[in-house]
Protein backbone atom coordinates (compact mmCIF):
# COMPACT_ATOMS: atom_id res chain seq x y z
CA UNK A 1 0.00 0.00 0.00
CA UNK A 2 1.41 3.58 -0.81
CA UNK A 3 2.30 4.86 2.03
CA UNK A 4 0.84 8.22 1.99
CA UNK A 5 -2.57 6.52 1.27
CA UNK A 6 -1.68 4.38 4.37
CA UNK A 7 -0.71 7.18 6.63
CA UNK A 8 -4.01 9.32 5.16
CA UNK A 9 -6.33 6.59 5.42
CA UNK A 10 -5.31 4.49 9.11
CA UNK A 11 -8.58 4.26 11.22
CA UNK A 12 -8.88 2.99 14.69
CA UNK A 13 -10.62 -0.60 14.49
CA UNK A 14 -12.38 -1.98 17.54
CA UNK A 15 -14.34 -5.00 16.12
CA UNK A 16 -11.91 -8.02 14.73
CA UNK A 17 -12.57 -10.78 12.72
CA UNK A 18 -10.92 -14.52 13.69
CA UNK A 19 -8.69 -14.26 10.42
CA UNK A 20 -4.90 -14.93 12.30
CA UNK A 21 -1.83 -12.40 12.02
CA UNK A 22 0.64 -14.34 10.51
CA UNK A 23 4.57 -14.86 11.93
CA UNK A 24 5.46 -12.87 9.33
CA UNK A 25 2.75 -10.03 9.59
CA UNK A 26 3.71 -9.92 12.97
CA UNK A 27 7.43 -9.66 12.06
CA UNK A 28 7.01 -6.79 9.85
CA UNK A 29 4.83 -4.78 12.57
CA UNK A 30 8.04 -5.50 14.68
CA UNK A 31 10.68 -4.32 12.46
CA UNK A 32 8.58 -1.46 12.02
CA UNK A 33 8.38 -1.10 15.61
CA UNK A 34 12.45 -0.39 15.42
CA UNK A 35 12.62 1.45 12.47
CA UNK A 36 11.89 4.72 13.67
CA UNK A 37 14.33 7.34 15.40
CA UNK A 38 15.14 7.80 18.88
CA UNK A 39 16.71 10.70 20.96
CA UNK A 40 20.53 10.37 20.87
CA UNK A 41 19.73 6.81 19.00
CA UNK A 42 19.30 5.39 22.38
CA UNK A 43 16.53 2.88 21.60
CA UNK A 44 14.39 3.20 24.73
CA UNK A 45 11.95 0.38 24.08
CA UNK A 46 11.08 -3.06 24.37
CA UNK A 47 8.04 -4.83 23.35
CA UNK A 48 5.27 -7.75 25.05
CA UNK A 49 3.63 -9.28 22.20
CA UNK A 50 0.54 -11.98 23.28
CA UNK A 51 -1.81 -13.73 21.64
CA UNK A 52 -3.37 -15.78 24.74
CA UNK A 53 -6.50 -14.69 25.08
CA UNK A 54 -6.69 -14.72 28.79
CA UNK A 55 -3.61 -12.79 29.35
CA UNK A 56 -5.51 -10.15 26.20
CA UNK A 57 -8.50 -10.02 29.04
CA UNK A 58 -5.99 -9.66 31.83
CA UNK A 59 -4.05 -6.80 30.15
CA UNK A 60 -7.53 -4.64 28.78
CA UNK A 61 -8.25 -5.16 32.63
CA UNK A 62 -5.17 -3.80 33.44
CA UNK A 63 -5.25 -1.10 31.33
CA UNK A 64 -9.38 0.13 32.31
CA UNK A 65 -11.76 2.33 30.21
CA UNK A 66 -11.59 2.52 26.82
CA UNK A 67 -9.90 -1.17 26.12
CA UNK A 68 -12.30 -3.34 25.18
CA UNK A 69 -11.35 -3.96 21.82
CA UNK A 70 -8.28 -5.74 22.80
CA UNK A 71 -10.61 -8.61 24.15
CA UNK A 72 -11.23 -9.38 20.70
CA UNK A 73 -8.19 -8.81 19.23
CA UNK A 74 -5.49 -11.50 17.37
CA UNK A 75 -2.56 -9.96 19.13
CA UNK A 76 -1.77 -7.52 21.80
CA UNK A 77 1.79 -5.68 21.89
CA UNK A 78 2.40 -3.61 25.13
CA UNK A 79 4.96 -1.14 24.37
CA UNK A 80 7.73 -0.11 27.23
CA UNK A 81 9.91 2.34 27.55
CA UNK A 82 13.64 1.18 29.25
CA UNK A 83 15.14 4.10 32.03
CA UNK A 84 18.36 1.84 31.96
CA UNK A 85 18.72 2.62 27.94
CA UNK A 86 17.03 5.94 28.33
CA UNK A 87 19.39 9.40 27.35
CA UNK A 88 20.65 9.83 30.24
CA UNK A 89 21.10 14.10 30.05
CA UNK A 90 16.70 13.97 29.23
CA UNK A 91 15.18 10.11 30.03
CA UNK A 92 11.77 11.43 29.17
CA UNK A 93 12.42 11.00 25.64
CA UNK A 94 11.73 7.70 26.12
CA UNK A 95 7.84 8.77 25.81
CA UNK A 96 8.56 10.01 22.82
CA UNK A 97 10.40 7.36 21.56
CA UNK A 98 7.82 4.71 22.48
CA UNK A 99 5.13 6.55 20.55
CA UNK A 100 7.20 6.80 17.61
CA UNK A 101 7.52 3.14 17.70
CA UNK A 102 3.69 2.44 18.54
CA UNK A 103 3.03 4.61 15.83
CA UNK A 104 4.99 3.05 13.01
CA UNK A 105 3.18 -0.34 14.12
CA UNK A 106 0.11 0.46 13.38
CA UNK A 107 0.58 1.94 10.19
CA UNK A 108 2.88 -1.21 8.79
CA UNK A 109 -0.37 -2.94 10.50
CA UNK A 110 -2.86 -0.99 8.53
CA UNK A 111 -0.31 -1.33 5.07
CA UNK A 112 -0.72 -5.05 5.84
CA UNK A 113 -4.67 -4.50 5.81
CA UNK A 114 -4.64 -5.16 9.55
CA UNK A 115 -6.35 -2.98 11.82
CA UNK A 116 -5.48 -1.42 15.21
CA UNK A 117 -6.60 0.18 18.39
CA UNK A 118 -4.37 2.25 20.57
CA UNK A 119 -5.53 1.97 24.18
CA UNK A 120 -2.97 4.81 26.20
CA UNK A 121 -1.42 3.85 28.90
CA UNK A 122 1.47 6.01 30.18
CA UNK A 123 0.65 9.17 31.91
CA UNK A 124 -2.32 7.00 33.72
CA UNK A 125 -0.65 5.82 36.58
CA UNK A 126 -2.89 3.43 37.38
CA UNK A 127 -2.62 1.60 33.97
CA UNK A 128 1.13 1.79 34.25
CA UNK A 129 0.89 0.26 37.13
CA UNK A 130 -1.35 -2.50 36.53
CA UNK A 131 0.98 -3.33 33.70
CA UNK A 132 3.76 -3.53 35.79
CA UNK A 133 2.27 -5.83 38.40
CA UNK A 134 0.42 -8.01 35.59
CA UNK A 135 4.26 -8.62 33.54
CA UNK A 136 6.11 -8.59 36.79
CA UNK A 137 7.97 -5.86 34.74
CA UNK A 138 11.73 -5.13 36.35
CA UNK A 139 11.94 -1.47 37.84
CA UNK A 140 13.30 -0.10 34.44
CA UNK A 141 10.61 -1.12 32.54
CA UNK A 142 7.46 1.58 32.12
CA UNK A 143 4.16 0.61 30.03
CA UNK A 144 3.80 2.99 27.41
CA UNK A 145 1.07 2.20 25.14
CA UNK A 146 -0.96 -1.03 24.39
CA UNK A 147 -1.71 -2.03 20.62
CA UNK A 148 -4.51 -4.02 19.94
CA UNK A 149 -4.21 -5.59 16.15
CA UNK A 150 -6.83 -7.90 14.51
CA UNK A 151 -8.04 -8.26 10.61
CA UNK A 152 -11.40 -6.28 10.53
CA UNK A 153 -14.57 -7.04 10.51
CA UNK A 154 -15.25 -6.26 6.87
CA UNK A 155 -13.93 -2.96 5.45
CA UNK A 156 -11.58 -0.23 7.00
CA UNK A 157 -14.63 2.34 8.06
CA UNK A 158 -13.50 5.44 5.92
CA UNK A 159 -10.94 8.18 7.25
CA UNK A 160 -12.54 11.55 7.00
CA UNK A 161 -9.79 14.43 6.19
CA UNK A 162 -8.61 15.92 9.36
CA UNK A 163 -6.64 19.04 8.10
CA UNK A 164 -7.31 21.70 10.17
CA UNK A 165 -6.73 25.20 9.27
CA UNK A 166 -6.29 26.81 12.37
CA UNK A 167 -4.14 24.52 13.83
CA UNK A 168 -1.01 25.55 11.15
CA UNK A 169 0.74 29.09 11.73
CA UNK A 170 3.06 29.95 9.00
CA UNK A 171 6.26 32.27 9.86
CA UNK A 172 5.00 33.16 13.38
CA UNK A 173 2.55 32.15 15.77
CA UNK B 1 6.68 4.97 -2.49
CA UNK B 2 4.99 1.76 -0.58
CA UNK B 3 4.46 1.64 2.92
CA UNK B 4 6.34 -0.86 4.43
CA UNK B 5 9.70 0.73 2.40
CA UNK B 6 9.16 4.50 3.72
CA UNK B 7 8.79 2.99 7.56
CA UNK B 8 11.96 0.58 6.80
CA UNK B 9 14.29 3.21 4.61
CA UNK B 10 13.39 6.31 6.82
CA UNK B 11 16.73 7.66 8.13
CA UNK B 12 17.82 11.06 9.90
CA UNK B 13 18.64 13.24 6.94
CA UNK B 14 21.41 16.70 8.16
CA UNK B 15 22.34 17.67 4.81
CA UNK B 16 19.83 18.97 2.53
CA UNK B 17 20.07 20.72 -1.60
CA UNK B 18 18.84 23.55 -2.80
CA UNK B 19 15.90 22.46 -3.92
CA UNK B 20 12.48 23.75 -2.78
CA UNK B 21 9.66 21.59 -1.05
CA UNK B 22 6.39 22.73 -2.89
CA UNK B 23 3.09 24.46 -1.27
CA UNK B 24 1.38 20.92 -2.56
CA UNK B 25 4.24 18.86 -0.54
CA UNK B 26 3.96 20.68 2.47
CA UNK B 27 0.00 20.55 2.52
CA UNK B 28 0.51 16.63 2.49
CA UNK B 29 3.14 16.54 5.36
CA UNK B 30 0.49 18.49 7.21
CA UNK B 31 -2.51 16.39 6.01
CA UNK B 32 -0.02 13.18 7.39
CA UNK B 33 0.43 15.56 10.74
CA UNK B 34 -3.15 15.73 11.38
CA UNK B 35 -4.20 11.97 10.26
CA UNK B 36 -2.55 10.19 13.34
CA UNK B 37 -4.61 9.05 15.86
CA UNK B 38 -5.15 11.14 19.73
CA UNK B 39 -6.11 10.26 23.23
CA UNK B 40 -10.09 10.63 23.40
CA UNK B 41 -9.40 12.21 19.86
CA UNK B 42 -8.14 15.69 21.47
CA UNK B 43 -5.96 16.40 18.84
CA UNK B 44 -3.96 18.80 20.96
CA UNK B 45 -1.49 19.96 18.42
CA UNK B 46 -0.53 23.29 16.33
CA UNK B 47 2.18 23.44 13.91
CA UNK B 48 4.22 27.07 13.15
CA UNK B 49 6.17 26.43 9.82
CA UNK B 50 9.04 28.42 8.59
CA UNK B 51 10.64 28.73 5.46
CA UNK B 52 12.93 32.05 6.03
CA UNK B 53 16.16 31.31 7.09
CA UNK B 54 16.68 33.96 9.45
CA UNK B 55 14.05 32.34 11.70
CA UNK B 56 15.23 28.93 11.04
CA UNK B 57 18.54 29.89 12.86
CA UNK B 58 16.69 31.68 15.61
CA UNK B 59 15.02 28.26 15.99
CA UNK B 60 18.03 25.99 15.77
CA UNK B 61 19.84 28.45 18.03
CA UNK B 62 16.45 28.18 20.31
CA UNK B 63 16.38 24.12 20.40
CA UNK B 64 20.51 24.26 20.97
CA UNK B 65 22.18 21.11 20.80
CA UNK B 66 22.18 18.90 17.73
CA UNK B 67 20.12 21.32 15.78
CA UNK B 68 22.29 22.80 13.02
CA UNK B 69 20.68 20.60 10.62
CA UNK B 70 17.97 23.18 10.36
CA UNK B 71 19.79 25.80 9.31
CA UNK B 72 20.39 24.41 6.21
CA UNK B 73 16.62 22.75 5.86
CA UNK B 74 13.97 23.93 3.61
CA UNK B 75 11.36 23.99 6.33
CA UNK B 76 11.03 24.02 9.89
CA UNK B 77 7.79 22.79 11.87
CA UNK B 78 7.54 23.05 15.12
CA UNK B 79 5.31 21.11 16.52
CA UNK B 80 2.77 22.10 19.52
CA UNK B 81 0.70 20.64 22.04
CA UNK B 82 -2.14 22.90 22.97
CA UNK B 83 -3.41 22.23 26.88
CA UNK B 84 -6.51 24.02 26.08
CA UNK B 85 -7.48 20.79 23.86
CA UNK B 86 -5.71 18.45 25.97
CA UNK B 87 -7.90 15.46 27.43
CA UNK B 88 -8.58 17.11 31.01
CA UNK B 89 -8.55 13.65 33.21
CA UNK B 90 -4.80 12.95 31.21
CA UNK B 91 -3.10 16.22 29.69
CA UNK B 92 0.00 14.85 29.08
CA UNK B 93 -1.02 12.67 26.54
CA UNK B 94 -0.32 15.83 24.32
CA UNK B 95 3.28 14.48 24.36
CA UNK B 96 1.98 10.84 22.67
CA UNK B 97 -0.53 12.95 20.41
CA UNK B 98 2.27 15.33 19.33
CA UNK B 99 4.97 12.55 18.34
CA UNK B 100 2.49 10.99 16.49
CA UNK B 101 1.78 14.02 14.29
CA UNK B 102 5.76 14.34 13.96
CA UNK B 103 6.26 10.62 13.02
CA UNK B 104 3.32 10.93 10.64
CA UNK B 105 5.03 14.17 9.15
CA UNK B 106 8.32 12.46 8.59
CA UNK B 107 7.03 9.30 7.17
CA UNK B 108 5.01 11.26 4.64
CA UNK B 109 8.09 13.55 3.97
CA UNK B 110 10.40 10.24 3.07
CA UNK B 111 7.60 8.97 0.86
CA UNK B 112 8.18 12.34 -1.17
CA UNK B 113 11.70 12.12 -1.39
CA UNK B 114 11.63 14.76 1.27
CA UNK B 115 14.39 14.31 3.73
CA UNK B 116 14.23 15.48 7.67
CA UNK B 117 15.74 15.43 10.79
CA UNK B 118 13.72 15.39 14.33
CA UNK B 119 15.41 17.82 16.31
CA UNK B 120 14.25 17.03 19.85
CA UNK B 121 12.30 19.37 22.06
CA UNK B 122 10.61 18.84 24.96
CA UNK B 123 11.29 17.23 27.59
CA UNK B 124 14.34 19.95 27.44
CA UNK B 125 13.10 22.36 29.80
CA UNK B 126 15.40 25.32 28.37
CA UNK B 127 14.80 24.18 25.21
CA UNK B 128 10.70 24.84 25.27
CA UNK B 129 11.14 28.15 27.07
CA UNK B 130 13.28 29.14 24.28
CA UNK B 131 11.11 28.77 21.89
CA UNK B 132 7.80 30.57 24.01
CA UNK B 133 10.07 33.43 24.25
CA UNK B 134 11.10 33.07 20.52
CA UNK B 135 7.04 32.71 19.00
CA UNK B 136 5.51 34.65 22.01
CA UNK B 137 4.07 31.54 22.43
CA UNK B 138 0.46 31.54 24.23
CA UNK B 139 0.68 29.80 28.24
CA UNK B 140 -1.47 26.96 26.85
CA UNK B 141 0.67 26.10 23.77
CA UNK B 142 4.08 23.76 24.78
CA UNK B 143 6.65 23.22 22.04
CA UNK B 144 7.20 19.44 21.68
CA UNK B 145 9.70 18.68 18.23
CA UNK B 146 11.10 20.88 15.87
CA UNK B 147 11.51 18.69 12.30
CA UNK B 148 14.26 19.83 9.76
CA UNK B 149 12.31 18.87 6.23
CA UNK B 150 14.75 19.31 2.98
CA UNK B 151 15.42 17.45 -0.26
CA UNK B 152 18.36 15.23 0.56
CA UNK B 153 22.04 16.14 -0.48
CA UNK B 154 22.43 13.17 -3.49
CA UNK B 155 20.44 10.01 -2.47
CA UNK B 156 19.06 9.01 1.09
CA UNK B 157 21.85 7.52 2.74
CA UNK B 158 21.41 3.68 3.14
CA UNK B 159 19.13 2.54 6.63
CA UNK B 160 20.28 -0.83 8.24
CA UNK B 161 17.98 -3.38 9.58
CA UNK B 162 17.22 -2.21 13.15
CA UNK B 163 15.51 -5.34 14.63
CA UNK B 164 16.97 -6.50 18.02
CA UNK B 165 15.59 -9.51 19.40
CA UNK B 166 16.54 -9.12 22.76
CA UNK B 167 13.57 -6.44 22.62
CA UNK B 168 10.79 -8.51 22.25
CA UNK B 169 9.47 -10.70 24.65
CA UNK B 170 6.38 -13.46 23.63
CA UNK B 171 3.17 -14.02 26.46
CA UNK B 172 5.00 -12.60 28.96
CA UNK B 173 8.34 -10.55 30.21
Amino acid sequence: MDAIKAIMERVSTRKFSDRHITDEELRIILDAAMAGPSATNARPFSFIVVRDKEMLGKMADANMKYSEPLRGADVGILVCGDLERAYAAAPDFWVVDGTIAAQNMILAAHALGIGSCWLGTWPVEERVENHKKLFDLPENIIPHSLIAFGFPEGEFRKQKDRYEEDRVHFEKW
